[in-house]
């Protein structure tokens, strides 16, 4: 295809956003060369304590506070990354405006929007500002617990066919238990509300006037499986309230990743100063258009894209269920295949959680004397260790399990101390047992009839060439890297891209405009042998305590939480 | 008893032996106030590494290396307490070295030395300096556990009836298992051997020139139970070089608690300054002395030596056989009663390495800023938590299980760690752990029908008072601490008051010249309620991965090792 059959240079621009900020990159559609980006940090970032109170629209009370495990989110903020981000990448990569063909945002996922029939936002409505349910309900946001419980339960004792889809159970972070909280905690805003909205869909409603909801949120998020989501029975029988949820919160119509949800309206192009009327790609979530941005579409490439957490994502050509998976959806991340996502919820959390508070004064030091992070000092030692050599066992669940426990109630736990236990070790047991995590989810798929063949790495933790040994030799697969630093930006791109005509599917727009590889690592036979020794105390462990033998991390957190509790009222009666 | 019938003030000297220097101390007869002391630092401390260059008498060759797990000692420094701290303690006093009439020592064991028939050390005969067989083999030299295995199953298998006497296994720190070593790593050594003798009695000898074994280790730590050691067939069963070990190495006199062991040589005054001919008491334990010292000597009074581990004793009208003991000895403590022994391996020690080695700097610099050390800093924030706050439970095996699993190859673990899990939190969870371990120990002597009604502390640790409000909450039993800083050395000076005859016994002795109690601590009866439920968990944890369910730390361990010599080999081979 020649995309510059008019003679110039066309130019896509895709926008990731982020937990905490959104990154806007301008893309070359010929090959996918990235020229410049610009970022927007949201003024409100993650609201977990109060309400913020700029927003309120009356006369200010005392502070509205959260309870615990609440985060939400601004919507305005996500607009105004489309007003400073954008302008700030074509104003970096020096391009004519006029030459941009298309744009896609991709999204945190479930990230919900509670909105009136014209995409307002509830929190912007006279009287809402003070209510958090009005609020953005980000994918962090772990207070639907109950709720998450009681649709497990109803879907397990019903027998759903669609709860196997999800590894057999439907996560607290996910639209229905969210929902659900919403219509238990304030019937009020519920019914005040239009739409119950994936952030990922709004963006792009904002953008170009259309809801259009996107394929791949709509599964993995949605429960929406066969054409169909959850029946009204089965609504009705967990709340009467909640039996028409579905036909008067949900409706929209359901567009392919990749295609038009329509065009780029003229007050969306006053904000980013592109031109009116060019492609917007239905929307998508960070994760899942890593996948074309490294060129790892075809079944069995599973990428994994990890940061502070790792989310996986591989297609297949059949369905299958996979127990303990995120989901499984068709078209999920590129339109005719299956598209299988699994996750972890802590990975480089963990690591910068144990170097922030697990490391001492000496060996700060001797980084900064060597001029080195804390991480790249305590690598740098872990490296020089044999297999083993710590005699330590690591679980890594101290932001809970997604995959394949689908359990937020874990935590973590460590083996093996002795006096002579070293930080060094300890962070080498923690890079180990995120690989081991890791080693789970692709058995899972193995055992499922769906094999792991190749295994891509995007994400910030791509750079620890220690890591990536380790989990090259703890899956005893082949590993390699994606070459952008911008994998979900440009896989936004990307969307763009076909979603303008410029490709004629994701696949042919992902071998021309995907990253080039970057690092590659092979498993070392002796290492694989050693790690597969470990391997095995990890999985006894894992069922030992994730499997319903000792249910004691869920007992502590239920102490925990009765103990903060007293803990509160004593406060407030001194 | 009037002590100063002649009119003038009698004064006693203790002298505590422990592991890295001996501490003399001068106590006065008539009321136990402690007038003055002195310590000296063994200039060899624990050899670990490698032999000491400084005692070798032929031309110097490559350093002797150690196996893992050794630890050795150097007879001729603990003659140089005497020579160094007694006489310090004595100017420190201001007593006049005359009025002296008797001197105790107490020592670490199991801790053997191999002597010549004059009690001569091996080491310091010609072309034996660089046998590491030759030295003493202290407390923690922990390279006989395959001895100890060995001695452990076959007892099993012929039923001996002292196994049960000491929980149903022998320790590789015991005489049996070292000596055992001694015989198969260096049949020469073991030829040129006249006794095999507990340093506790060895430096008796070199005070008063004779060998009297102690009732005391010979009951704890040499298998000596109703006036036997282990039979002539067993030994020759385990091997048999070992058939005569008894006939052979152990021939002696067994001495009771109390008693003189002979009196002061004209060679020991010159080292001392003391008067020759004052009565030298039989030598005993650091732990065991300790009971009179705190007036502990009645059943049912559990003594709690806290330091970088934990001794416990405590006196039984009867004989029970209680499981995961050390021991049950007839007048192991005081002469008359059943002295019972337990012990925890680590407990100041793992509090230690984790404010080594887990604690960051900002720690660090606010406990400077506020004046004070680590610990207490640390212990100032765990104080303010409610009971189950930090979400975790931790198992106190860091430097393995002494009571009840009697396992040096368990290990640590902690449970229930977050991306909110602060240094604090694991500190107090360490704290409560050691307690656990305490509670475990004193629910086997209750259900073996040796209740403990009273719980007294001594040694460092009683400093610190949330633990020890954990420590009686945990246990539901009152708590109260020693008031001398000095309890052993007090409770050797009490031995040598009895064998000077100046009492008639230890139990008069102590009620005259043992120590004011100090802090008492009552348990709150909602935290012990709290605690219950936690240590429900510690229990369940500690059985899962103490008692066989998963041997995960022995694999580790065995793994742990396996690589240290891969790495060993390809530092040699490089």
């Amino acid at each position: 295809m020649d995309v510059t059959a008019d003679g110039n240079e066309h130019y896509v621009i895709g926008v990731d956003y982020g937990t905490l900020s959104g990154r806007a990159v301008v893309v070359r559609v010929r090959d996918g060369k990235e020229l410049g980006s610009g970022v927007f940090e949201y003024p409100h970032a993650v609201i977990t304590e109060a309400l913020p109170a700029d927003l309120a629209d009356e006369p200010a009370g005392p502070a509205v506070r959260l309870p615990g495990e609440w985060a939400l989110q601004v919507p305005q903020d996500y607009r105004d990354v489309l007003r400073h981000a954008v302008p700030a990448a074509v104003r970096d990569a020096g391009i004519d405006p006029a030459a941009v063909v298309g744009i896609a945002t991709d999204f945190t996922a479930c990230t919900m929007v509670p909105v009136k029939a014209d995409g307002t936002p509830l929190n912007e409505l006279p009287g809402f500002a003070r209510r958090p349910h009005a609020y953005v309900k980000l994918w962090r946001h772990h207070a639907a617990q109950e709720q998450a419980d009681r649709i497990n339960a109803l879907a397990a004792e019903r027998g759903e066919s669609w709860l196997p889809r999800y590894g057999g159970l439907i996560s607290s972070e996910w639209e229905f238990a969210k929902g659900l909280q919403l219509l238990e905690e304030d019937p009020g805003a519920y019914a005040a509300m239009d739409h119950w909205v994936e952030a990922a869909d709004w963006i792009v409603w904002q953008l170009c006037g259309n809801y259009v909801r996107n394929a791949c949120t709509a599964g993995y998020k949605g429960i929406y499986q066969d054409g169909a989501y959850p029946s009204v029975e089965f609504l009705a029988s967990l709340n009467p309230g909640f039996k028409d949820f579905v036909d008067t919160k949900l409706a929209h119509t359901i567009g392919r990743l990749g295609d038009a949800a329509g065009y780029l309206t003229a007050e969306a192009a006053g904000w980013t100063g592109l031109p009116a009327g060019i492609a917007v790609a239905v929307g998508n979530v960070d994760a899942h258009v890593t996948a074309p941005a490294a060129r790892a579409v075809e079944p069995g490439q599973l990428v994994a894209i990890m940061g502070t957490s790792t989310c996986h994502v591989m297609n297949g050509s059949e369905l299958r269920e996979v127990p303990g998976m995120c989901g499984v959806v068709d078209g999920g991340i590129v339109d005719g295949l299956w598209g299988y996502e699994a996750g972890q919820s802590g990975v480089g959390d963990i690591f910068g959680w144990f170097t922030k508070y697990g490391v001492p004064p000496e060996y700060h030091a001797a980084a900064e004397a060597a001029g080195l992070g804390i991480h790249e000092y305590l690598t740098e030692l872990a490296s020089t260790q044999e297999i083993g050599e710590h005699g330590l066992i690591s679980l890594d669940w101290h932001s809970g399990n997604r995959s394949v426990l689908v359990d937020h109630e874990l935590s973590g736990v460590i083996v093996g101390q002795t006096l002579a236990t070293r930080p060094e070790d300890i962070y080498r047991a923690l890079l180990e047992a995120t690989a081991f995590g890791t080693r789970t989810i692709v058995d899972a798929f193995r055992d499922a009839g769906v094999p792991v063949k190749e295994f891509i790495v995007a994400g910030g933790l791509l750079k620890n060439t220690l890591l990536m040994q380790i989990y090259a030799d703890i899956m005893g697969l082949p590993l390699s890297t994606i070459g952008s630093t911008q994998g979900p930006a440009l896989g936004s791109a990307i969307h763009a891209a076909v979603a303008a005509g410029e490709y004629p599917d994701i696949r042919e727009a992902a071998a021309a405009m995907g990253s080039e590889p970057g690092a590659v690592y092979t498993p070392i036979p002796e290492n694989v042998a050693a790690y597969e020794e470990l391997f095995r105390e990890y999985r006894t462990l894992h069922d030992y305590f994730g499997r319903g033998a000792n249910e004691v991390m869920h007992r502590l957190k239920k102490i925990q939480r009765n103990a903060s509790k007293t803990l509160l009222t004593a406060g407030v009666s001194a």
